[in-house]
């Protein structure tokens, strides 16, 4: 018998979040001043604790073979992949990555030799990232199930947060967007042999072996003018509105459809599998690049030393508004994106 | 094509930790000297970070609902159970609770009400652990994943290790043993109408609400006579031989039968569903009480204050040695229990 009452679905991912952690805030975690580790931050990309000088970050992400391993990606990728999007939530703080703790939800059939695999592509992105796999469990599971704990440290002074955008200052980007989409596009295509063989290899390596933009985001919050910051894996419009919300005062953000840093193989796979080009950088997510505010005279002092890409301004008109090519401004709506074409 | 390759259910999942976690120590941890953030414990219950005067304690368990929550539990026993079983790894090693990070893989098919009372769940025994619900996210997942991430603090002197356990020491445990695995029994026969109700009634608390000894863990820190300590989620001896594989020196565990508190209702319901009693209450697992070494003198002062049962004493015979009812000894290995019989 079908039920009429409402499903999860209905409410999508950023709802249940806040669903789930709008309920647990006072007067719960005013009673932790008790313990003298205060605890901060449940709506950034993780915890905060104050150990003193320094926060320690803390952030947890699970990730599913269904969902985020396509069937291309080798265990030793997925071991780099599962470090890496967690090491992703430190960076767009700001902290310095210290260890990851592994959870793992391992299906019968897995090989030992695949294990090992998986055990050596979490090593080597922990080498990577010069921090330490401190911990782990391991569970049987119907499918594939990697839950990675991070913990990092940062400077109070120093941390980034989705909150403290001010009006005027330049929005930006630490890398091209899109590659990532447009890769996991060519997996799910049949039409390699279409393509330019190095475009492939760049899409593909984007999507199958992303990297944290760790090193970038310590820069970043070192430099101390940074207004606010968050990571794009879930696609930079859905984050811009998360960098409007977060904000305590009503601000807004224009973008420039010409200053998305789209590199031309995103285009080019877009054509060949009819897919929206701005669509894959914008709206897919996968690329781990980071996304901040800062003031315009800081961003031209930063901007060489990191390849940062400004793509528009902060306002203070309370929605996301696009200019395209031809001079039109559009309001966009992060998840109606794919309606304004 | 079957391929003879060795399966990872061939190692077990101990194996497997130790696999994962023995290629991570050095070099990679002593570089976290560096970082002025030292990691200890890659062994134990919990990762153990450097804060000053006290370590903050931290630990990840996944919890799935094919192997973890009966069908009988419900939403809100299911958000109790993931926060005991994490909370119980903190005990473990004496340390006091501060929050909870718990991921999420939900099936597309919950309901917002169920995800409602599997959150309640969660935040009714955060308030019970004097604890904060910190962070989540949320994943589509064929079946329902969660992972929780544990944080707590204990003071540098007073931490609860598996190893050092000395020759001499009482091993005893915080309660009772076997009623949780008395109560899943009790799930999965049907046999309900010829048990006692008020056995039903405790048996099925223990399994399907169970609880942290958190208390418990942080009198006998306190205490700073206990050696060594544990939780047995494992079940008991799986856990008195992680003792022996913790210690550096060579000791041996000498357990009695008849000191074991193994409660009637266990007999009970092993009898009618034709279960070995002693593997219900050694074996099974999900008791969550605590496991500890002391010395005979601290034992006899503490004992009472924590309804302590002695079921042993440690020696340096490099065995588990079980006295059984008639005066006999006889030697047993951890997963070999079941050959006693």
């Amino acid at each position: 018998m079908p039920s009429d009452k409402p499903k999860i679905t209905e409410l999508g991912e950023k709802k249940l979040i806040k669903r789930l952690l709008s309920r647990s805030q006072t007067p719960r975690v005013k009673n932790l001043f008790l313990n003298k580790i205060p605890i901060e931050s449940l709506s950034d990309d993780a915890a905060l604790i104050d150990i003193g000088e320094n926060y320690l970050v803390l952030c947890s992400d699970m990730l599913m073979r269904s969902s985020h391993f396509p069937v291309e990606m080798s265990f030793r990728q997925i071991g780099q992949k599962v470090v890496a999007v967690n090491v992703s939530d430190l960076a767009a703080m700001g902290a310095d990555a210290v260890g990851i703790i592994i959870s793992m939800g391992l299906p019968k059939t897995m090989l030992v030799e695949e294990f090992d695999d998986l055990v050596e592509g979490i090593l080597k992105a922990c080498d990577k990232y010069g921090m330490a796999l401190i911990g782990g469990d391991t569970n049987e599971a119907a499918e594939l199930t990697l839950n990675g704990t991070c913990i990092g440290t940062v400077k109070k002074e120093n941390v980034l947060m989705r909150s403290g955008a001010l009006p005027g200052d330049v929005i930006a980007v630490t890398g091209d967007l899109g590659l990532a989409a447009a890769g996991f596009e060519i997996l799910g295509c049949d039409c390699q042999d279409e393509l330019n063989e190095e475009s492939v290899k760049i899409c593909l390596k984007h999507a199958l072996e992303p990297e944290a933009r760790l090193k970038e985001g310590i820069i970043l919050s070192k430099n101390g003018n940074v207004s606010s910051a968050t990571d794009i894996s879930d696609g930079l419009l859905s984050e811009l509105g998360e960098i409007i919300d977060a904000n305590e005062s009503t601000i807004g953000i224009t973008v420039h459809e010409n200053w998305f840093p789209i590199p031309s193989e995103v285009f080019e796979i877009a054509e060949i599998t009819h897919k929206n080009p701005y669509d894959l950088a914008l709206s897919y997510g996968e690329d781990f690049e980071l996304l901040l505010t800062i003031s315009p005279s800081e961003f031209e002092s930063i901007k060489t030393k990191l390849k940062l890409k400004k793509i528009g301004f902060v306002d203070s008109t309370g929605t996301i508004k696009m200019i395209d090519k031809s001079g039109n401004t559009k309001v966009v709506t992060p998840k109606g994106y794919e309606h304004l074409n």
